[in-house]
């Protein structure tokens, strides 16, 4: 995989379905104490981060994700001043989260310093936002950060990889219990939610742990070149009662030059579950 | 690629990038006059089709493409009697058509005779409704049959590979006009409209292409697993006005049990456009 040989980036699922893209570079490649952090950058796709062999992002498609993940919950606050993001060391949620004029401060919560570190240096369009003074990073477990006690927060975005490894723990019933003790009275959380066409099964149980701390759950859904599957999913939920699918139409007008897949009628979309997906949540 | 060995089916696009999925068995492979057929079973996503290397079909997810090609447009029109599939020769968008008690007949025209045999011995939850008495299968070329006159169609559905090969006149000015003079005073055409993230050009061509037509054209999108970039449109346009995002709710109601993808949500969702193809649709 040295420079200047031929090779493919692939990401290969239940052994038996994957993607690949022609590689250019491998520019970074650690072990930290949680797992296998790389960087490539490819022919088609810009440079990729991948976890455990499981690509996190790539340059070319990563703003359908973030932006879905930040601005479906920043829009629909009606002032969100604080945010918290877990996980998201790639810092791409957090610089999407910035782009509102409410958000005065935003903690990014990661529990690998290694995936920070390796973002600041190769994906800059992502972790540049992080030296940003109203952003404080913090290397840190996620789960006893938010079974600890502070200032509450507008919006927390749970910006995980999938419910194996270190971040098992953030798909749980005792997770989500603390996530609504430091919401603020009209706060909302959004997580990552997996994928309905593989996953169906993790996305009725994250659902199921969400409602039971928030009383409500609702999934919504978003395209992912570079996920297996292409239809991905983010939970949401509400601390009070509240229209997940009524953005605030005029700070959306103002902020749509700066955003290039979110728009008020993809956010109302978005919630648009095919059946599927609705038979598979209630059965 | 014998049985008993060990072999993936894989998909390169642009030389790039691509998707795989773990075989299981070659269970045809043929070269007609047009091009390379082949039909593997997987271990994964069950049999699969693929022409000239690229993906038509998979037992998994063809649903999703089958019912949003046909069932927009056929909840659409207030009594389609007479349907016409281009291409399609797999048979699952015809098995859609068939679904809705006023269609009365059915034309499928492939030009090419070696996927439908294909589809009719290997792929039978498709192509089973081929023998249907309400569907006349006709091995021809589609442009030809749309030069030629003849009764007129309520629905015509597109349902072609990628513009290159024998599907290139397909997405062409004369097609198009010809396209309008074979359908009824109220009829609606769909067809397979490309993936916006790798394809916005072509998506922008075929869109001007069709307007010039018929004076309107709309894109409407879907999810594919297993066409790369996993989001992708149909463009649709309408001989009389319309208002493409409001189908026949009671009509839908009525099948609903039988659909797994498609919904009045779904249909209406699906005309919500992401900012970057509104933008490159109108650049």
């Amino acid at each position: 995989m040295s420079a200047g040989a031929e090779f493919w980036v692939e990401e290969v699922q239940d052994g038996d379905y994957g993607m690949k893209w022609r590689g250019k570079e491998l520019l970074f490649r650690g072990t930290s104490e949680f797992q296998k952090v790389e960087v490539y950058d490819t022919a088609s796709h810009g440079r990729m981060l991948l976890i455990d062999g499981l690509l996190m992002t790539s340059e070319r498609d990563e703003f359908v994700y973030h932006e879905m993940i930040a601005h479906v919950p920043l829009f629909l606050h009606p002032e969100p001043r604080r945010v918290l993001v877990v996980g998201g060391g790639d810092g791409g949620t957090v610089r999407e989260a910035l782009k509102h004029p409410a958000v005065a401060h935003v903690d990014l919560v990661e529990i690998d310093g290694m995936v920070v570190d390796a973002a600041r240096k190769f994906l800059p369009s992502t972790a540049g936002c992080l030296a940003d003074p109203r952003v404080t990073v913090r290397i840190e477990d996620g789960v006893k950060f938010m079974a600890a006690s502070g200032e509450p927060y507008d919006v927390i975005l749970i910006d995980s990889t999938d419910p194996i490894g270190p971040a098992a723990p953030l798909f749980g019933d005792a997770f989500y219990a603390n996530v609504k003790s430091r919401l603020s009275g009209g706060g909302l959380v959004v997580a990552q939610g997996e994928c309905p066409f593989y996953r169906l099964d993790v996305q009725k149980a994250l659902a199921q742990v969400v409602r039971g701390a928030f009383g409500t759950a609702a999934l919504y859904n978003y395209h992912n070149l570079t996920y297996p599957g292409g239809l991905w999913s983010f939970v949401a939920a509400s601390k009070a009662p509240r229209d997940l699918a009524a953005p605030d139409a005029a700070r959306v007008a103002a902020l749509q030059p700066q955003l290039r897949y979110y728009n008020l009628e993809t956010h109302k979309a978005a919630f648009a579950l095919p059946e599927f997906m609705k038979r598979g949540l209630t059965d």
